[in-house]
């Protein structure tokens, strides 16, 4: 039974038996999905919690080294192993013949490309860096934070035509508006291209190419949910590359979380023991599975929602192959990106008076008249987001 | 039994009973005291290996938050108030009226430091940074890899003299050599301090003053012996600094990870019961007094050994009285500084040559007569030191 406090509400209800708490949202409460934070995924990790609990015992982990025979030398081998074994399982990336690079989160990484990939020549002229908008409203930030003379941020991908080297990041999937892209770059200058594939897992995206670039950025945040542990990686062709990342690593954290590696290592060997050993298993304890039935259950309820409110347009998806599923199917994205409609200037501004809040498209380098929206937060939220979305009026 | 497969060395034995395993040293293997990997406390640890054991189940720390109402919001709980709690326990710095903000590690945090003490307005005169030599060999780089327009490192703080800006770094009990420091800038401009108390705890330094500094860095690593968690802590007067920490440490790595924290809170906690309810116990039980006892010994041995070999001398320490032990202590420092005898002019070369790896003087900014060695590794490697310190000559 699905019960909200709601007052006049009509929640929608789960069809795969989700187990939904009371809500705990009243009329004056805001419904937060401007962050990212993937929790959508915890109630898969309740029922395998046993399974995958690590055990760490007083003595273990207290080194700052992981494996001395590796160039990552803070990264423990059963983190590298995972790594490796999760992506032969879902095939989503070639890594044969490519570096592995160890961050905490991508963020750590993609500022280590950023001073990987840039000039250790002092310069006058700033490597730049771009993007296509709408893109992650964090890159901006995280480039200019500190005002290095190694690079610079300098905007939209689609709009460069300055004939200096830049560097090009890729993020596909899109955060925030899910489209499958490639490098737009066409200024005829020399350009390298960071691939951040952090979305690229079956939950959100069919699995329709092998991705096989220089450099390849992914998280175990949105792969699994486990955004607390705060790692990521990297996949990088050159070894003067994956050098001077690791010493970036070196200056900046002194390596990684053991703690963290042990347990996303245990994670990933459970996901792979699931497709590799216990395939006639029902689907519902394969977590892509499990996850993607929850992402494709949840666009379904988003979507009825934006249309009965008529206020709001959506991004389409095309269908394409999944290897991994085996099947055709749509873009699930771990965020939404709405559009008002003609009369709306200011979608965030409109939401906040929905007491929904979300993300407005100038931090995405677009304008206000977009907005995110997180579609991995909880059960509860999401479904009270539907509520609100749905009762949406022109004013 | 002690038994040493380096021919006709006469292995020093310990006094504590600490079971040395058979040296995997041959006369062509070096020993490497050049790193400060902190793993000579790990005998402590398996003693209490299940006590410290902590286990993580597959639904938790899975969220990016770790406390909500916190300014430094990826910060869980039990994190803080085991922080809070070694304080209290060991005296060593006044928390009250500060803010706490986490880091993966003080690496983390040094920078986190500079970009938060650093005007946030572009400007073409970045803030000079300083340190007294002999400094902390990873400074220089840790602030210059980036080039940043916001701060630049100048060097030794004794020689600066520009009517700028600066911030001066004081490390106490200090990197490399041991010695207790205070601020030593004197050119009439603006300065403000960080202190790096990573090594002010009760088994290197008597803990004669609790430390009440505007901003204080502390590191887990040296403090328990515990690198591979990446967990360090500042604590800091002025709440606008400690925002701007935790908006870089969002940007470089959206916090800092969850399972680190975990174990550390825990094994900060066992420390404290240890001294709060078992004062009864033997003090080889308590890991303070364990340490020190190690750290004493190790000394002793080594002051030993390098006055045989008289080819250096040793930085002098004074006594003074530690109210966390109670009692008049000497410095016990995590790193010894040697200085060659006339006629060597490069500690690490002549070094080099007896098969023993250390880090040299230029490193810390004074002259290569000098050489850092660590006195924190295994027991195994520091007797093999010692052996092949005391059989040096002057050639």
């Amino acid at each position: 039974m699905v019960v909200s406090t709601f007052n006049g509400s009509t929640p929608l209800s789960y069809s795969n038996g989700t187990t939904i708490s009371l809500s705990t949202f009243s009329l004056n409460s805001f419904v937060n999905v401007e962050k990212g934070d993937p929790v959508a995924f915890r109630p898969y990790w309740e029922k395998v919690r046993g399974e995958c609990a690590v055990e760490i015992k007083g003595d273990e982990c207290m080194s700052y080294f992981g494996d001395t025979n590796n160039l990552c030398w803070y990264m423990v081998p059963q983190m590298r192993d995972a790594i490796l074994r999760l992506h032969n399982v879902v095939g989503n990336a070639v890594t044969k013949d490519k570096f592995l690079v160890l961050g905490t989160g991508s963020s750590q990484l993609y500022q280590a490309l950023l001073y990987a990939l840039s000039s250790s020549e002092p310069s006058d002229h700033p490597i730049n860096i771009v993007a296509a908008a709408p893109y992650y409203s964090e890159y901006k930030d995280a480039t200019d934070i500190l005002q290095s003379r190694l690079f610079q941020w300098t905007g939209d991908a689609v709009l460069y035509d300055k004939d200096e080297p830049y560097i090009e990041v890729v993020t596909s999937p899109n955060n925030p508006d899910g489209t499958l892209r490639i490098p737009v770059v066409n200024s005829g200058a020399r350009g390298k291209v960071i691939y951040d594939l952090a979305y690229y897992w079956p939950q959100y995206s069919p699995i329709n190419y092998e991705a096989d670039h220089d450099v390849m950025l992914f998280t175990f945040s949105k792969c699994t949910g486990h955004a607390g542990s705060r790692i990521g990686w990297a996949f990088v062709k050159d070894i003067e590359v994956a050098k001077k990342m690791i010493r970036f690593i070196h200056l900046n954290s002194i390596g990684v979380s053991k703690e963290s590696q042990i347990r996303a290592a245990k994670i990933i060997g459970v996901i792979c023991d699931g497709y590799q050993y216990l395939k006639s298993i029902e689907s519902d304890h394969l977590f892509f599975d499990y996850c993607k039935r929850l992402m494709k259950e949840r666009w379904e309820k988003f979507k009825g929602a934006i249309e009965q409110s008529k206020v709001f347009t959506l991004t389409k998806y095309p269908t394409s192959y999944c290897h991994f599923n085996k099947d055709l199917s749509e873009q699930y994205p771990a965020f939404a990106w709405l559009k008002c409609v003609e009369g709306i200037e200011d979608g965030e501004r409109y939401l906040e008076k929905l007491k929904i809040r979300t993300r407005g498209g100038e931090r995405f380098g677009v304008d206000a008249k977009y907005v995110r929206i997180s579609m991995i937060g909880t059960d509860d939220e999401f479904i009270e987001l539907c509520t609100r979305l749905s009762n949406a009026k022109i004013e």
